[in-house]
């Protein structure tokens, strides 16, 4: 077996995983400094390793391979690399997650209980190809204590193996930070394998497209935190305000098409009296509209919009939870009892009420970075900060303390919260 | 395709769960109260039902086809109906986990958002032979407003049904509480269609041995809460009290040996003088000491512990890292930065110190009511009460806000936690 194999790259994140558990929040932030030098004077560097991916990507582009948005994300410059560095000092400006005491309970006398957040331990991250993903991704796993193992797309291959070259050598200059912590694998083949790391890695993180998140969550045990689409509605109800509606619709499907938070499908309550004006609004605003049904599970990541007649808010409600990839929703309503109805039954991780689906977003939510959004039920939803990263453990301090004292009369629980 | 399909039965718990999101904590709190009052009602009937399972695992025993622990746990009274009962109060009792605010953040004036805990949807619960189970999480399904399908062992297939019946039949009553949030399958060929509606169903709990949970997690793509083994550890440090360490362990191993808190694996420290005494103390307690590697990854569930001289602090942590199924360990020791790195580094859901194994219970820890163990380490970790029934959504209170004013600079974000 190759020295390194994914195996070993996973048994060793695993064993740098439970040494960064016991190291400080000092030494994590010293390392994330350092991460953001390397990338200072590295820069030249960088921007050399990026140029041979663009004359790759220009090719492709020529024949058609990739689109010009593929060409565009995987481009760095001077403003993007200042935006890298940047995010990496605000994830150093973050609370530490790690050692957070979430609750802390005497049990009994001298036996106290208490729950502490912890890393999670291994993190597998597959993205495409905006290659400053590795740089946030990486910067996020040290502040949270997390090894992680990386995947970029190939079309950003060099500058990603240049930014993880200039990393590695300046986290190993960190007094007291474990090796191992950051690794990279390469191909399609070393993905198949990682996928079967679960003795190794607890959390696959896929950030990319409808087909990639499938394919993760096909082929792995490992839990799975992302979302596969973005099929966002917004519903016009009865008494909607038009120019509300009409604002929000706009900005919500045309400031960015390609986003998963853009909506999709527009619902309309068909007393809503003032639709005809609101559709050619939106018409002359460059949204095209389609009232095909085969439409309704359709993310179009263009200016282009399902419009369906709801007779009522049920049936709002119920084509939302039928169609909807549980992303985010909003209702235009001037009815608050409508709105809270809409925002307890519509069973996605953003439930809006005349806000644009557009604000789904970590940062728009305040939370300083994010690992991904994520449409899953359990874990974490929605807009994903540093809280994802982490777990948490169970610490018990006794005296001597055992169960039979209590299942035998002896002694009783007082289960008082000391916090 | 028949009417009570798995394929239906999972629809209609979607269906019910979108409803039961909407209701007040009231009404599911007179549901819990109509579930005890036809527990308490039906009694006789369910003990009628419970003695036709006895009567057939009575002959199964005597074939030897199930073990008499089987047959007990099988086997309910006016005794156990009382704890039932008392069981379902207890849930009733408590917080009402839904609809609390877990963050209110005004994000611009007029644009406030709100992280609320709310049902994570369907769940899907297989439990093996007691019963009482079936109440358990019918119970904490309502409380928690989530839906459930529950599959319970063969052995008490009369019981179950009886139970379900009365339930059933008690919730239909109950005005504004939903139909379907409730239901049960019986067959391995329903199990394995139910681990296939990932599209209805949000979680799986498999409660029961290595070889059940081993069997959902291979075959589904819904995300699992639970634990497959209960390998739990007790490391003797060099400064460790010999009556603490004695006390301790043998409450851990003799307590209670079948359950999957009782310790397996007793390392000592090779500078711990008292070994020589410890052992013979635990040998005299009736436990029968195994010195064998190949046994480290072995759950006895009976009074026979491995033991492993260890070199260091160290190696106790690497082996516990590698040999541990993450459950719960403890550390006996007088040295209180010893027993830091320990908590710290130990990778399992309960880290102790100079306490037994036996505490890792939801009861114990004072949550109330205990939903299961989990070795996860995403979503929810170690005794799980009601809180690792819910999820949160995010809802956004807007004005006609957009994000293009954002975007190009218009509006700031000024992010002010309100509570």
């Amino acid at each position: 077996m190759a020295e390194n194999s994914v195996l070993n790259i996973a048994k060793n994140a695993d064993t740098a995983s439970k040494k960064l558990a016991s190291i400080t929040g000092n030494i994590r932030d010293k390392a994330l400094m350092a991460l953001a030098e390397a990338l200072e004077s590295g820069k030249s560097e960088i921007l050399n390793a990026n140029k041979i991916d663009l004359d790759n990507a220009q090719a492709m582009l020529d024949r058609g391979e990739i689109t010009k948005s593929v060409y565009n994300r995987l481009k760095l410059d001077e403003n993007k690399m200042r935006d890298m560095i940047k995010g990496v000092v605000d994830v150093y400006n973050l609370e530490d997650p790690v050692g957070k005491i979430l609750m802390q309970r005497s049990l009994d006398s001298g036996l106290i209980l208490s729950k502490i957040t912890c890393p999670i331990g291994v993190i597998g991250v597959i993205f495409e190809a905006r290659p400053d993903v590795i740089v946030q991704i990486s910067a996020l796993a040290i502040k949270s204590a997390n090894a992680v193992i990386l995947k970029g797309g190939k079309e950003s291959l060099n500058t990603n193996k240049k930014i993880m070259e200039l990393i590695q050598e300046a986290l190993l200059k960190v007094d007291g930070f474990p090796e191992n912590v950051l690794s990279q694998i390469y191909s399609h083949e070393e993905v198949a394998e990682m996928l079967r790391q679960d003795k190794y890695i607890d959390l696959m993180i896929p950030r990319g497209g409808n087909k990639l998140v499938n394919y993760v969550k096909e082929n792995t045990r490992i839990p799975v935190l992302g979302h596969a689409d973005g099929i966002c509605h917004i519903f016009v109800d009865e008494s909607a305000d038009l120019d509300k509606a009409k604002k929000i619709i706009i900005d919500a499907k045309t400031q960015y098409p390609s986003a998963c938070n853009s909506v999709e499908t527009l619902l309309i309550h068909k007393r809503f009296m003032r639709r005809e004006t609101l559709l050619s609004q939106l018409e002359k605003a460059g949204i095209t509209l389609i009232y095909e049904p085969e439409d309704w599970h359709k993310e179009y990541s263009d200016t282009i919009l399902s419009v369906k007649i709801v007779d009522s808010l049920e049936e709002a409600i119920e084509h939302i939870n039928e169609y909807s990839s549980g992303h985010t929703e909003a209702i235009i309503t001037e009815d608050r009892l409508n709105a809270a109805m809409f925002m307890n039954m519509v069973d996605s991780s953003g439930v809006y009420h005349n806000a644009s689906t557009r604000f789904a977003d970590g940062f728009r939510y305040g939370f300083g970075a994010e690992v991904g959004i994520s449409t899953n039920k359990t874990h974490a939803r929605g807009p994903v900060g540093l809280d994802g990263l982490t777990i948490y453990k169970y610490k018990l301090q006794g005296n001597g303390d055992i169960v039979s004292d209590y299942v035998e009369g002896r002694k009783q629980f007082h289960h008082k919260d000391l916090i």
